[in-house]
């Protein structure tokens, strides 16, 4: 029986929801997986991660074709097999079922294998093709390793929101001011920025002008010479954000955020933060970190927030103005992506918007 | 998949839920709002309760019409607005969008409105109306305040059942030997009480006569001039129970309590009690309040109960007796207040019933 | 909404549950019911159970039909009625309603009667029929008591599974070499057995032949004179699964677990254990319990993460070999019962399996 309600609240009876499959995304760090199996869930499926012959990383639904047991609760034995707790039975990193214990006479040949998802190992992260038993098309997103001069440093957080509402948080300019007083930009002097959207196939990108130099002491330390402040925002298909600063010649700051649809309302972001600046790297990181922490914490309980309001109304009602720069186009660019369209390649100056921040 | 069954237990697929709109329920004691919002859920509607300009009360649909996040996460600026945590977006007591930030040029005075509830504030209680963005075709209930030698208590409680059966519990004197063995009526010589049943248009009212005088000293001690005990237990629509006893000359005795349907399966009770007898206000009122919380105590587990058990089976299966004299009227009268309809106004001596209590 | 998957993924969306009513389950052990009711569930549907006239056990649905709080809030009064907390409503041991307290005038002669269900007490538990308001068409199985000479323990547990997945569970000997692994079978030389397995109208048994002596001084102190080891597993309709063993002529030990579906992924095991050996009792029992529970929670934690992993997925996907020898078996006389068919009654040799264990 539903709730009593005032009104039928008015509502779209939709929520932002994009499965976007056939694509890769990260399910852990390569340092998370040791010699355990690994449980994760990816678009709202349990898969079993473990290291398979020669450490290479597998992915296997998380469940035993025998008697529907999680695999994730048996070991990893001799020759990267994955052992069954229930029984015993035995899997390779391809799905294939090489032993059933006690069977008499051959019959470890029959078909029975555990549906598996294609995985690559890199730059520190595993990765997994989110269609089951599918050769992947394509690559994943090639990250590279940290340039020369470069600190590297790699998070993951979970959030409580929508892949979408998520992705559009990471990269939205507005909020920061409110939701994030006093540890991000301050409510202070307000200075008219203008921002230049770019939109192609697989991405959307908003680069900023006009943004202040950080005040005071930090600012000079920053970018002792001087020089203004550069600043883009980027979504890359399937799930990626992409933060980037420049302050002067000295310092600069990328985040690659890959985002994982664990479930409809569950997001995962692993971070990859890369920087330069003149204060050195042994001084930067001990601020870092809690201070990105706890803008992440105040995201995180908006961002749950978000999703009960959107659930206990039965959908969204957004309503958006010229400052929602980028959640519009992620949002359309992951649907495109769900149906399996792909844009046209060409790139366009879609708009440019002028905004006080 | 529905859990097994012995067989299909006999229900009427039914719960007695009524969902009056078009109607005053107080949401708060005046003193809970403050310079903070208030989140409170009427009829299973989020709502966010806060002080607009000059203190008046507001009480807007918790939801920011931008992004969905909750008002009530926010905070009351200057002019009594309300601030949305997420992009700091303002809202004025009425509903109105009064400011995004950011936005250049005028762009205010689109409309972006959050849709808002009437309220009132009297007699200690915070109302609202129970329809969105609708003038309020009458006045909330007015209580007035205490005559002159009464002392009064106000005080809310939650309970785990619907408006139906609360209101009933509240209303029920049958309950009071078993359920509250001890502490209200004892299970020692029963009495034949005569009861009269009168309904109009919209309450009813039973008149007990033949209930015993309290005995020994504190009977003494509440009429010194001897005298019987009268009682009146009254619902009126859309959710008051009131029940008034006096005893000779001297004690008067009022619970006039406030049912606000919070959801289908939970009932707040705004109590307000008025009495006067020759023991004084101070020596009764340390035992008024912990006998009062032990019998609402009581009743609470009795509800959940019947709550879980209603649902457990899918729906209600009540059986009445003559014994049950309030119950079926308030039902009647909440139905046709659902439906808008509105019984004739005569009243009407519905029947005597006697018990033994 | 459901929540995103990668695949939809193959299941048969089925769950092996069986719901077989007609049919005796024990609902506690004599002990567990005093002078208080005592609520139980039995195919998903409350009952309360009491002691009425002389002691005899009594089970009604847990709902008074007066306003449907659960009768198991109340107490049992003079003359072996169960009273109703809210009301006061009395119950005698076969549902009539024997008084309605304030009532005038006989109107106690009405039918308002709670729907009961048939009891038997035997052999230290307490049964049930699993019918409301049904003459039982047989007796509960006839357990006896210990043979001269045999040692009797009964305990009981609550298994997070489904009916047909706990008696498999019970009743599988290939698991014990890897769930429970150090406890039980271990992991060392395995040997050839042979299982014959004979299937009558109500029950299937597998005989086990070539089980290795246990080794060492355990196998020279339970069977001094030598001897093998004789083995049988039993399921009888409905519910009880049937562990024995033979060692020589000097142990022998068995296990009756009597399942009770408390609802469709909770199941109730109430095991009478009944055995004799060299080693005198006051010397095994404190081994024997111990043991026996670390079992049991290896148990449960595979029929945990088994029934969350159905569910996750909307139902199984078993995929069966020639050593599940029992399961099939089980889930066909379940099915059959369930349908209210019965299978001839000459038993046949139904196969011969050798397997390695």
């Amino acid at each position: 029986m539903p709730d009593a309600k005032l009104v039928p609240p008015p509502t779209k009876g939709h929520v932002s929801i994009a499965r976007v499959s056939h694509a890769w995304y990260v399910v852990c760090e390569a340092r998370e997986l040791g010699k355990k199996p690994l449980r994760v869930e990816l678009l709202g499926t349990p898969l079993v991660l473990f290291r398979a012959e020669g450490g290479k990383p597998a992915a296997l639904l998380d469940r035993c074709p025998h008697r529907n047991a999680p695999l994730s609760l048996g070991r990893v034995v001799a020759g990267g097999r994955l052992e069954c707790a229930y029984h015993g039975w035995q899997f390779e990193g391809g799905g294939r079922c090489a032993l059933v214990p006690g069977l008499v006479g051959g019959s470890e040949a029959r078909e029975r294998r555990a549906p598996a998802c294609a995985t690559r190992e890199q730059g520190g992260l595993i990765w997994v093709w989110a269609e089951l038993d599918e050769e992947p098309t394509r690559e994943p997103f090639a990250l590279g390793d940290a340039p020369a001069g470069y600190t590297r440093v790699v998070r993951h957080v979970e959030a409580p929101g929508t892949l979408h509402a998520t992705l559009e948080n990471a990269l939205d300019v507005p909020h920061t001011a409110f939701l994030h007083r006093g540890l991000f930009r301050g409510a202070g002097k307000r200075n008219e920025i203008r921002a230049t959207v770019r939109r192609s196939a697989d991405r959307v990108e908003v680069e900023y002008a006009g943004e202040p130099r950080p005040s005071g002491a930090v600012g000079y330390l920053l970018s002792p010479s001087g020089g203004t402040v550069e600043h883009w925002d980027r979504f890359i298909l399937p799930s990626i954000a992409q933060v980037e600063y420049r302050l002067g010649r000295e310092s600069h700051f990328t985040v690659t955020a890959f985002g994982t649809p664990v479930s409809d309302f569950v997001t995962r972001l692993f971070a990859v933060v890369d920087f330069r600046s003149p204060i050195p790297a042994w001084l930067v990181r001990p601020f870092l970190e809690p201070v990105a922490l706890s803008i992440f914490k105040q995201d995180t309980r908006v961002l749950r927030a978000q999703s009960e309001t959107v659930r206990a109304f039965g959908g969204e009602q957004y309503m958006s103005t010229e400052l929602d720069l980028i959640g519009p186009h992620i949002w359309r660019l992951l649907k495109q992506a769900e149906a399996g369209e792909r844009a046209s390649d060409e790139t366009s100056v879609e708009r440019e918007v002028r905004f006080l921040a």
